[in-house]
């Protein structure tokens, strides 16, 4: 059995700062959060054959991912992760070097994005690695939602999009063999994602933002659930969709199109977002302090019209997801 | 997909007492602690062809197991659950009733332990089904750890042994077609377990414990790491241990050792618990106030005595855990 969380439990005395003070190792895990903080609660799961292979992803790079993903939906709220529980189910033929490595890159992920792992159950798998973390979570002051866009509010996305979708593409087809450097890059943001906490506790300080969510399922579907959440539309400028030069060389090499890959890509863990236009500069400084791309791609229009793309040609034609589902 | 969380985020008012802010919908669920309180968490999988299988288990058993085992955890550090998170996988073939009956169960569990889904993660599976939740509780007013048992100790447990264990084989041999009424207690027990969580509650109220934990894995093994973690030896009566004459009845019709199977079976959710022998009077009585039988079946010794049985033939045999390991 792979052993993750070892030993005796671990005590620390307890303040009014969140502390952990029972670690690993007793039938439940105490932490004491800040006094009268509001927590965020999240989790997320990884199957082997549906997120990811063996043949491709390392184990450590797993650990990696499964806690940016986690951390990425508290950034989307403007929190900071504080606690994990990870739920772990592997072959009995996996060999000890698994553990050794999803441990390491959830050590890696923890130092990173400040969080604790107090706790977690394990068991052998009759068929495939499965991985789940649960996150626990203060809440900054302001709650970041998704549900409060405004008519009229420009619509931003942190980063750059497209990367991740055409970086599994790569991994699908090449797998682990040494690749050209703008599938390498894009493979390692599948592989790596950047969860965005400083800057969605940033929005949570400023109240720039109107609704925000993490872009977890790509473009197309997620811009879709901000809007039925905030019961209006929006349309989208496609070329304005903030691409690398190093995506686009990528999905050259891989016979795809670079828009339709930032459209509809998934597992980009940026931010998307809206405020009001006149504040534009404000976020574009918050990004510039934080050292983040930020990118205006569009606008919120009333619920009647929909959810729409403009074309690089002009035309218009209605944003639905498509095409860039898990393998 | 299988959908077990609906709709868009729910909002309630936050107070002192603890409330769900934000439920499922959103990016991460929001929950209000109770001011100053410090919380559990703790999380459990369970795994197709490792725990269950589907030929024997209902999914509404599955959704309640989930949340029992969970349960027990909190009951087995004395607190009260308040929050679930819920990850789930499963086989793309798999219809909408056994996501129904799963809800089902996880309402029944919802409604019976005093906890609120707020949020979870659910994905395809490329083989069987994974299920993994997470509870958030509040602590009680002292916490019931594993590490405080004392020289000279009474060990006690609640309720009955070695059924559930039973109940697996029974299930293994005969699946779910109709056994007899002792098979069938047996099944009953093993698929719809009772997490302590009254009992618990009121041990961290009284400070009566030294040592508490939950027999999830055996009396043999957690007995072991009851005496590991508090740095002490056991013995325990083989001919105290508290079997119905039903278990005992299905163990002839399996042709199994009643006694072994209360020593070495698994799953039974039961508090295991040390105390002053001046003090059994005392646990006796908060048990019957609850309605729940607690039984001495043993004694703490120091820790050079190691961890000892003595057989209903009076002689003495170290106890280590074998032979009721999962299928």
């Amino acid at each position: 059995m792979v052993r993750i969380l070892g030993g005796a439990p671990r005590r620390t005395g307890a303040g009014l700062e969140p502390a952990v003070v029972i670690g690993p190792g007793d039938d439940a895990a105490v932490v004491q959060p800040p006094r009268g903080a509001r927590l965020l609660l999240t989790t997320d799961l990884l199957a082997e054959g549906v997120h990811f292979r063996r043949r491709w992803a390392h184990p450590a790079d797993l650990g990696w991912k499964l806690a940016a993903v986690n951390a990425s939906d508290i950034a989307a709220m403007g929190g900071r992760p504080l606690w994990a529980l990870l739920a772990l189910a592997v072959p009995p033929g996996l060999d000890g070097s698994f553990a050794a490595g999803l441990a390491q890159g959830l050590r890696a992920a923890s130092r990173s994005f400040g969080f604790t792992l107090v706790g977690g159950d394990t068991c052998a798998s009759a068929a495939g690695v499965f991985l789940s973390l649960t996150l626990a979570g203060v809440a900054g002051p302001r709650l970041l939602t998704r549900d409060g866009a405004q008519l009229g509010d420009q619509i931003f996305v942190t980063g750059h999009l497209g990367a991740s979708a055409l970086g599994l593409a790569a991994l699908e087809r090449h797998g682990s063999i040494p690749l050209p450097i703008p599938l390498r890059r894009c493979a390692r943001r599948h592989l790596h994602p950047e969860p965005r906490l400083a800057f969605g506790a940033a929005l949570a300080g400023t109240g720039l933002a109107h609704a925000v969510l993490d872009v977890s399922d790509g473009i197309s579907r997620d811009l879709g659930r901000l809007c039925a959440a905030s019961r209006v539309g929006a349309e989208v400028q496609a070329d304005r969709l903030p691409v690398l030069p190093s995506t686009s060389r990528a999905a050259r090499l891989l016979d795809r199109d670079p828009i339709a890959a930032a459209l509809h890509g998934g597992e980009e863990y940026e931010l998307l977002f809206t405020a009001r236009p006149q504040d534009e500069r404000r976020v574009g400084a918050l990004g510039k302090r934080l050292g983040l791309r930020v990118t205006a791609i569009g606008r919120i229009l009333p619920r009647r019209d929909g959810v729409s793309v403009v074309g690089t040609d002009g035309r218009r034609a209605p944003l639905a997801p498509s095409g860039w589902e898990h393998f």
